[in-house]
């Protein structure tokens, strides 16, 4: 059985606004349920786990009922930090037959299908498996006010969401974690530290996280050019 | 004396549109010309060479007129490339009293006064600076189709314009320079090669590079919201 855990238990303390962005609208309909909408199309996806605020929860399930979504095993209020959030979604899987567990960022709508699909089937042959895109700016590494050098940018990937893994994997990875470290800014830095290997899937650069009123500009731009 | 040399010779290939991305309406007035209105009302800056696609120059001149550029100094015909363009500008540059030469991407309008300011005052002091942006994604180094490692986003930076160089230092970086080389994605790291300081300028996120339909989309909103 394969399992996401849809991370959305950010406080959307960047966005201008007094809700949390990933239940702000995007074309009439809260930006995380056109994610989990994905998830519902996607034929490798068994369960969802939705992690959130915890005051989120009896308004999220209300709404869940409404948009359909037939995969919702379990809402789990989240903790103080991304990795501690993703830790309790983890720490919810209950089921022995568990196989591939899909970490996925709520406010990320763009990821497709086809792109799920690809970085699951890669998890269960590699694994570890992560959908990245392309470097589109010049990267420097810098240190004392200066450049230290430029990064060949054709070795570069931005980490997206979905990250996929082996159950066993990512709860071996997490079980030394200090899910309060702020530098943990994906999983698959906890399964490199294993020293595992990490298969990549290239993926679109349409999938982007939505955290600022500007992203939100931009879903919206994406979604009308569509 | 110092020159801006504002490279606008893209072809905009990337865009939806018969028209080259720097002529795109952004509130009604093309990109380029936000951008041309900054170097207008920076003290720092005492003439702005313009580098175009040959096709555009006419029907720039006039604009030019229309939006009251009175620093406009030369348009000069672009190259095959972005470092072949710019170092077109440069050699159209023919006084002896040049001393700070800052290049700037024509589709970025969101450059500050002050950011242009504290760049071109930090290649005064140290002799070249470029305006930086935090690296907002995770990135990965990548090789044979994995992870090969997390880079530690505290020391990267997302290359910006404007770059900022002695006169002198950025006509020896151009010398030797392959202008084809699809690899040199900015000045700076001709500069690097030289294996002299290019110092760094924290800027901000909003100043984006125009490319995309998306991009307009954002940069709509982010004069929206001013």
């Amino acid at each position: 059985m394969n399992i996401a855990i849809i991370a959305a238990a950010g406080a959307g303390t960047r966005m201008a606004s007094d809700r949390p962005k990933q239940f702000l609208l995007l074309a009439g309909t809260p930006v995380i349920f056109h994610t989990l909408k994905v998830f519902e199309q996607c034929d490798s996806i068994d369960e969802v786990i939705v992690v959130l605020p915890a005051e989120e929860s009896a308004g999220f399930l209300s709404l869940a009922g409404k948009f359909g979504v037939r995969k919702l095993a379990r809402v789990v209020p989240g903790g103080a930090t991304r990795a501690d959030s993703v830790k309790r979604g983890l720490m919810a899987i209950r089921s022995a037959t568990a196989e591939i567990v899909a970490v996925h960022d709520g406010v990320r709508p763009f990821v497709t299908v086809e792109e799920l699909d690809a970085t699951i089937a890669a998890a269960k042959s590699d694994g570890a498996a992560i959908l990245v895109a392309p470097a589109t700016d010049t990267i420097k590494q810098v240190g004392d006010g200066a450049v230290v050098k430029t990064l060949d940018r054709g070795t570069l990937r931005r980490a997206l969401t979905p990250q996929c893994f082996r159950y066993e994997l990512l709860r071996e990875a997490y079980q030394n974690a200090d899910v309060n470290d702020p530098s943990l800014t994906d999983e698959s830095a906890l399964v490199e530290q294993l020293g595992k290997r990490v298969s990549i899937v290239e993926g679109s650069a349409r999938n982007i996280k939505i955290t600022t009123a500007e992203d939100l500009a931009i879903a919206e731009a994406i979604l009308a050019a569509d």
